[in-house]
């Protein structure tokens, strides 16, 4: 059997370690070259991406960005989970709120900015501080303007009057004072069964996330069940099959969905070592029709970006059910070049772990790693 | 960093499942034709095996019956773990039964045959019932003769001066009236330092391995401490480096070693799920001079060996905690072609869990399976 990834990285990369010891080959394709590669050695398997396909038993993405054009052609071969109007909602934000308004689903206030002249105004109506985000191709940090205060917006206006608002709209989303960012992850199978991964509490920086915390700290159950509600809400409208992970941002007892990956995420990486079934295993399982794992979680979780750098010391691995995650890249700033898990018994067992950790790492690449560590010690 | 494997079979495969997260790619040479390969794909890297060891930032063996000047060309390098003593003690049972004499180990009761003329009197030194195994090469269930009563003797004898005892002796042992067999699987790093897993408890059937439990039933203490002792006092002596498995039989509260298998262990397969650290990771860590994992189980372990059937029922996979590891090989009789390991909180609701298992399987193919869920589920 064999799984088709669109896209080379990371994430095709730990699908495949998830997937050979179920007897399933994963080949990457590399959409810049449309060269299908081996997702480890990134060796060239064929460059007939057409041959591969009809190869296939199944096809996936590992991000949401792949060309529409290919995206169509996997969608045609009937082979492709998710859908393809799932991938496409994840890539578009216009899709994205659509899905969402249609649906009922608490999100931000926005409004979608397909002319300048629609600026007229829209501080009374969204409040004066804002949040401008490109429709389309818009990685974490890229393509993102902020407005801080009504002076700036002639200022916006003028930038604004250079982009081709028809075809690459903006959407205008009321800056949020949340009290933190959360995520849920969860997995939908052809039958429609669901099963959500416990709530990750995700610490960004700069755009990027550097540290998810799995199970989040002071969850209760009401709140995991709105998430869990949410979720089923989402990938039942879609007609979802694999995982799926959605962003959300909570207000005390709220939650907004401030994003959805259409694909496994950064903020399920702690799966590998802290739950029964990791979300690799979990999307392979589900695109290939096989039967969902359990999710609960083992222990508590902090999952460890590694970006920009490349020096680690290893003896990290010397710390009690610490497990270190390389990709193998070459290092470039603020690229994600690997992660470290760590599992421990209680959130205060964790944060000590955490502290222990900061001993092996060059802090100027984990600044929210000593704070985080204090944070979760006095849990 | 490359680690180059001799063998290319399931262990070189797991072991490069689990070097990957470290950034440490695994090459495996497959010792009939010297080819360097890839484990997973067997796709060819390399003819020229010199090379490869030059490339090789550590060097280590899936199985213990590589050539000897292989062996010796790779031990020239200076990168080779375990040291060439501990392999070739391995894959001969004269080397291996002097080496437990001489650490003044506890083994069975035995005679090392070079001569037929030594037959003549060996069942009263002995007793009547014995086991004849020849020292190299002495595969699982193959090169071994049994004598059940003192009439077959002259059969044997007769059968015995066919073979070249000079160069390949046997071992008559007394066939011991073991109470269960158990393994100890541990890892000695660089400096000295040993960690071993709980003690496993081993059915086999036909000379294979075919249910492995772990944490044993019914260990106490004492017998813990007595099994890492034996195992301490052995991977010392040997100066060993990675992981080892010694095979035990219990006789009450004595352990008698069996055999010893240089190099990740059937028997230690459940730590893939059930440890905090799996064998194959312990065995990279070992080997690259990374710190060892923690060895604790998480739960309770039940390793199921598929062994000469490939019609397996996929939807096991839906059984809470129970994972599958396919081999990918073609299937022959009698041929490992994957393993089943399953975890749960005690060994009665384990048993309840190979009870679910059986439903899905082919009980012609295991033969071993219902007794044991049963023996379990009544713990």
């Amino acid at each position: 059997m064999m799984l088709l990834v669109y896209g080379a990285g990371q994430l095709a990369q730990m699908m495949y370690l998830a997937a050979t010891p179920l007897g399933i080959d994963v080949q990457a394709v590399d959409v810049a070259s449309e060269n299908v590669v081996n997702p480890i050695s990134k060796q060239l398997i064929t460059s007939d991406l057409a041959s591969a396909i009809s190869r296939a038993d199944a096809i996936t993405v590992e991000f949401e960005h792949v060309p529409e054009h290919l995206l169509v052609d996997a969608s045609n071969s009937g082979k492709l989970y998710p859908n393809i109007d799932s991938i496409l909602a994840g890539a578009d934000r216009v899709r994205e709120k659509t899905l969402l308004q249609k649906n009922g689903i608490a999100n931000c206030q926005h409004e979608i900015i397909t002319d300048v002249a629609q600026l007229s105004g829209i501080t009374s109506r969204l409040g004066s501080k804002l949040i401008f985000k490109a429709s389309r191709d818009g990685y974490d940090g890229y393509g993102q303007w902020r407005l801080s205060n009504e002076s700036q917006l002639s200022e916006l206006a003028a930038a604004f009057a250079k982009l081709d608002l028809q075809k690459v709209p903006l959407i205008a989303e009321a800056m949020l004072a949340f009290d933190r960012e959360i995520s849920i992850v969860g997995a939908r199978d052809k039958h429609g069964k669901i099963c959500c991964f416990p709530i990750a509490e995700n610490l960004h920086h700069k755009g990027q996330l550097h540290v998810s915390i799995a199970p989040a700290t002071d969850i209760s159950e009401a709140l995991q069940r709105k998430a869990n509600e949410i979720f089923k809400q989402l990938a039942t409208a879609m007609d979802y099959v694999g995982v799926l992970a959605v962003e959300l941002f909570q207000c005390g007892d709220e939650l907004l969905v401030n994003e959805i990956a259409p694909r496994v995420h950064n903020s399920g990486h702690w799966t590998q070592q802290g739950a029964t079934t990791s979300q690799f295993e979990q999307h392979v399982r589900a695109v290939f029709g096989l039967p969902l794992g359990a999710t609960n979680a083992v222990g508590v979780s902090a999952m460890v970006n590694i970006i920009g750098c490349e020096n680690i010391n290893r003896n990290l691995m010397g710390i009690d059910d610490c497990h270190l995650h390389w990709y193998g890249k070459v290092v470039r700033k603020k690229r994600k070049m690997g992660h470290i898990n760590m599992v421990a018994q209680s959130h205060s067992a964790l944060g000590g772990k955490l502290k222990q950790l900061t001993g092996y790492l060059p802090m100027e690449y984990f600044p929210k790693l000593i704070d985080e560590a204090e944070r979760l010690s006095r849990k």
